[in-house]
């Protein structure tokens, strides 16, 4: 998901107009098929979100997203979609069969994919019940991504009852691990050697939670540690002089906090939580901590990994005193690769033509989503909102309110109508 | 309570032998009124058990010594001592009829003292049931220090019943809050200006524990701190350059433990537990720190206390980035003075003798007890262990091992006799 904060609004990026793009998409708004596929939108918005809670009433925590999977698979077959099996990881792959012909892995036509998550972050057990009020709906994962994976099903029925049809392979996709520890697995297996979209694509938006202005063209990348050091522990001071596993992390910690940073591209290093240790008068056995460092460059985040590396290793050591030694281990909770569209690219201008055509006024952002690996390998790739407003997501009082629903899936399907170079 | 633990042993005291001392105490050994009290103690060790027993089965948890109080205050009442309403923190204060005439508080004659602690490092609830296998006994406190109150009115006893008198004020001393967060609270009223011994005292002997070998007369003393670092906190992105208080903490620590300690007089510092923040991804609002500083001399705890508010201090910060700033809270957890009594005083000497009397070969130690207090403010003081052999001494497995035990309590007589002038 993305948050709607203001730092993720980047402040370098005052949005291009490019007068083509713009014309163009005017030109669609006065064509028959997107005007009918707009009034269909409208028609049946209830029934979207009609689909929206019954996907949010299917659990979907992290690594346990197969149910969800069975369930999306069987409403995208419903809108007229060929659908494969799961993958591997349990993404669920669809497309379009009046768009270009397309088959898993076909290297061309380079299709255009638009895709939404299947997992929340709500570990299994938590209680999903939707409360609605009028257009507001309260559950957890309500809009993040249950709306992405809504927009995707009222996207398909729109265009194929108004029977716009595709020049590019058009590609619908849920899924899996888009979520902190998920590590962007789904997405990572569909551009490996195994996944559907190893011969790559055209371009991949992303449609993660509400919203009809952003248009996430940087994705923020991350890794995340924990370190964990561990001695033979003792008493203060019957043991004095064995190494003592809070006083080496805090040298290392101190050191890590020191290392310069750069503001262009934005670089942040954080240390979380720790913990270790179980009396005053105790040398600890151990020591751990977790920490993360992200930034809009790829390459920032390599020299980050060395440096850790680097930092973290000084902590095991000899051992001098004869007295024990300190034993480190570093693992890598996570690794989101940066990466980012240009703000003149098509598929960037395409969205901000768009969002534009729609009357609203666009904003380039930058945030942590699914897109991140596709950009990250050089894939044209965005995140856009699927319409609405939402909040509090990642918290059980998550809510949605279905303010210019329509709307947000209208201005991904222009988007895509937009990048079928028409 | 004193470890059995071998950095506990002075490296540098080679115990003096000085045969004044030793011509005395084999006299003692052949003084009849001396001779019947031993025997007196090897006729009654069944019932000394007994009593140890008993006392081990009145909780005394910390602050929570008075059920304990009262069953010693009896007990002692019925060995014959006068003994007076606890004071206002607890202590029971008894004096033997016999001795030199004392009251509470009474300058001179100056009394000798010996004591025992009635607090357990066990908190309430503790399940207590004396397991007993021959000679060996298994509870939580059945050495630390329930043998040195048994032995209290073991001594008495058999001093009283072998009609053996005292020149000087012979005063029988239960205390409070010896162990841990009790801070010494007991031995530090005495000796306060409220205290029974707010006019001093000619030696102070305190029994704790097991053993017949040591004789401690360096008092280890330590500083015990927590240090919470609390800010505003916030998300690790959006909110980077909110000041982070494990960032704070860290640097802190990583400076505390460069702070130079000297080996002579032996200082430590340890840091013990740490904690803090919530989630890796998030800056976290606390983080605290528990660490302690042990020394053999009062002037490096006064020194490192300084060290480390300075240091400390430097963590509460202005806000020169406007985002909040962080707030350190330093609280001082314990406070135990550091002291000791020099190996020729007449006290370590008389203690010495005594044991080398009994054909036991002297150590002498270094510990943390009652008697740091009064080694703190100048008044001669040891600790001795009470006979027998002890061990897991505050762990519910602690047991103790019925070996010389009325040697223990012989040696501690002995010791008094000789300090008492003849």
């Amino acid at each position: 998901m993305f948050h709607d904060l203001s730092r993720l609004v980047r402040a370098d990026a005052a949005p291009p107009t490019s007068p083509a793009y713009d014309v163009r998409a005017l030109r669609w708004l006065e064509h028959p098929g997107y005007l009918r596929a707009r009034r269909l939108l409208e028609a049946t918005d209830a029934r979207t979100l009609d689909d929206q809670v019954a996907l949010t009433a299917v659990p979907a925590p992290p690594f346990h997203e197969s149910e969800r999977g069975r369930v999306m698979a069987g409403m995208m077959r419903e809108c007229g979609l060929e659908v494969s099996e799961p993958d591997a990881v349990g993404n669920v792959v669809g497309w379009f069969p009046e768009s270009g012909a397309w088959t898993p892995g076909a290297a061309a036509p380079a299709p255009l994919v638009v895709s939404a998550h299947l997992d929340t972050v709500f570990p299994p057990g938590t209680r999903i019940e939707v409360e609605r009020e009028g257009d507001l709906l309260r559950a957890p994962g309500i809009a993040d991504d249950a709306r992405g994976l809504t927009a995707l099903l009222a996207l398909t029925r729109a265009a194929r009852e108004a029977a716009l049809d595709f020049d590019s392979p058009l590609l619908v996709v849920a899924t899996v691990g888009e979520e902190g520890a998920g590590d962007l697995r789904g997405v990572r297996h569909l551009f490996s050697p195994r996944g559907a979209l190893r011969a790559g694509c055209a371009a991949f938006l992303s449609l993660d939670g509400a919203g009809i202005r952003r248009i996430v063209n940087v994705g923020l990348g991350s890794l995340r540690y924990r370190a964990t050091v561990r001695g033979p522990g003792g008493h203060s001071w019957v043991d004095y002089g064995t190494p003592n596993p809070i006083h080496a992390l805090a040298r290392a910690l101190d050191n890590l906090t020191r290392v310069p940073l750069p503001t262009v591209p934005s670089t942040t290093l954080s240390i979380g939580r720790w913990g270790g240790g179980t009396s005053v008068n105790a040398i600890p056995t151990e020591a751990w901590v977790e920490f993360e460092v992200r930034s809009e460059a790829e390459v920032e985040l390599s020299r980050m990994d060395l440096e850790i590396r680097s930092i973290l290793d000084r902590v095991s050591g000899s051992d001098p005193g004869g007295r024990g030694e300190l034993v480190l281990t570093l693992d890598r909770l996570g690794r989101r690769p940066a990466g980012g569209t240009p703000a003149h690219h098509p598929v960037v201008e395409s969205a901000l033509a768009a969002t534009r055509a729609l009357g609203v006024s666009p904003e380039l952002a930058i945030s942590s989503t699914d897109a991140n690996l596709p950009m990250s390998l050089g894939v044209p790739a965005i995140t856009l909102g699927a319409g609405g407003d939402a909040g509090q997501a990642h918290t059980p009082g998550e809510w949605y309110r279905n303010v210019k629903g329509p709307d947000g899936i209208a201005r991904a399907l222009l988007t895509l109508l937009l990048l079928d170079g028409r």
